[in-house]
């Protein structure tokens, strides 16, 4: 069997299964986008890695050595936001063409050094060797207090489900990247929607508040898409969900550049992938008093999309009162 | 200018220069293999990350999933034994050809967990991502306690230079590895060589009693040769150094392996690299018993191979009485 028939979180059951000492010091390991590390302190230590390739995660034609080093950085920074950690010390692993221009990895490292150092954390270390394509593999490093931890498991029925920002921007700027426009107004949409996905903002003020009011019950960060990663706090709490289609937040940037694309916008919020928004559960109560929090904090709004319910009624996405399934199904990096 | 013309080193200095926020809990930060973090309890915290690209660092047709696994651990845990720490965690970081045999990962994970087991470390998470050449990057951390920790920095003019095992197999065994041989006894030398080369043993053991003693002064694991990994502890001890090309122990394997090959045993030692042996100076008094405990707890020979000099002599090595410059260099990764 091919790695591309069992698909990517297959595969990763499959390694895990096979582990037979996954380290008796380990919160959470294989599986999670982030370990989770006893130490001797009040802290667990945090370790995450996320990979950009040229031709299958960006192309240079595309996006500046700028906007990368930031893309590269803010990306794992939103995995550590998402558990409610601070971010500490990067190791950057670089694979670099031979006739890469020095002055291309000057920015490449000044647009890391930017992301990195408006989190709190620094550049520590690293590696570079020779490489057909460009690649960038970060490490990041970060802490949390035992109290503060959010994980994925600790959803209950009944929460309602929350998501920071708006959603399906990631992937409809990825499909306005390579359109060519004079008219105006879409030039507008398509450089906000750009910037949106080439150097997303990584939620961490927010992350930072809704931990702090101690409240929520299991936080994600959405790389794969609100369906994919919905799922995987389903699985990992052993309940359902149900989403409200109509209570998306979707930007009418977003909507216009689908009906320019031909795509449907709610496939975007749902399965488009790369927002990396926060999304969290939360009980009815709390609810309001964590909106009202972030938003005065951060000007970031928080909506209420959905509703977690028990395992047997699974995940549901409901569209004009009526019920589909909903699929935990995202980006696939190995499809 | 490109990056094959500033070469590795250039590069990270370049990139070190240009850092402006280094981090104040870093001992030892951009330039190391290693990033030494400073922690809350008596012990630093270290990470590193090395990488496996196919094509550049390795072909599969030489190599078994089962025993890249192994080396990709292996180099990881050499880079750590290097100060004195102990390996505690690993993340995998995999890219993969989407028509990978999912048998080829799970011999890829049994190696790596060998590797790991044996070093006392876990693999505690990663990420999958497709790639058209298989990637395995290494994201390894440690610990050691700050009295154990030893560093390149502090070599003292009149030590001795010691090293672990023996010299120049990486690289003879990297020549043997297309051979195609039907004579026997090169074809036992080549078994050995090759083994060393493609599933080396880093030194931790040996590493551990080195430390424990501590009367070394400096420290470093042989990766990139001899003479490239002494010009990292010359410069950052601010020392030169003299090598006695007839002290260097190169086995008789490696010496026949170099003959067949029409090339010279002492150049493959000097800078051949890929060895994982353990480069370590101490003061002269305490040499005999370095070795002695090593030797007698391992079973690893340790060797005299030279003498640290004031920086003015610089780099030199002792041939027939002779004195030649010893050149600073090895494996550039971005040659």
């Amino acid at each position: 069997m091919k790695v591309s028939e069992l698909g990517e979180f297959g595969l990763i059951e499959r390694i895990k299964a096979q582990l037979t000492s996954p380290g008796n010091d380990l919160i959470e390991g294989i599986g999670d986008d982030v370990a989770i590390i006893r130490t001797d302190s009040d802290e667990y230590l945090l370790a995450t890695c996320d990979i950009h390739l040229e031709e299958v995660h960006f192309r240079r034609e595309f996006i500046t050595p700028y906007q990368l080093g930031q893309r590269a950085i803010a990306v794992n920074i939103s995995d550590i936001a998402a558990m409610g950690g601070t971010p500490t010390h990067f190791l950057v692993s670089l694979g670099l063409p031979a006739e890469t221009e020095v002055d291309y990895i000057d920015q490449l490292y000044r647009g890391m050094e930017r992301a990195a150092k408006r989190s709190g954390a620094s550049i520590a270390g690293g590696n570079i060797t020779r490489s057909p394509q460009l690649m960038i593999d970060i490490f990041l490093l970060g802490k949390v207090k035992h109290d503060l931890l959010i994980t994925r498991s600790g959803a209950q029925q009944e929460d309602l489900i929350l998501v920071t920002g708006d959603l399906g921007k990631g992937a409809a700027g990825l499909r306005l990247l390579n359109r060519q426009t004079t008219d105006k107004d879409e030039m507008i949409d398509a450089q906000l929607l750009r910037t949106a996905h080439l150097t997303p903002v990584p939620r961490l003020p927010e992350s930072r508040i809704i931990t702090r009011l101690q409240t929520a019950t299991a936080m994600i960060d959405l790389s794969d898409g609100l369906a994919s990663d919905l799922g995987h706090i389903c699985r990992a709490s052993k309940k359902g969900a149900v989403i409200w289609a109509e209570r998306l937040p979707i930007s009418a940037a977003t909507r216009r550049a689908a009906a320019l694309t031909d795509y449907d916008p709610l496939h975007l919020a749902l399965y488009g992938g790369e927002d990396y928004e926060i999304l969290f559960s939360a009980p009815q109560e709390m609810v309001a008093a964590l909106q009202q929090a972030v938003t005065a904090e951060t000007g970031t709004p928080v909506t209420v999309v959905g509703k977690i319910v028990s395992s047997a009624e699974g995940m549901k996405v409901i569209i004009a009162d009526k019920p589909y399934p909903l699929l935990a199904q995202g980006w696939d990096h190995l499809a």
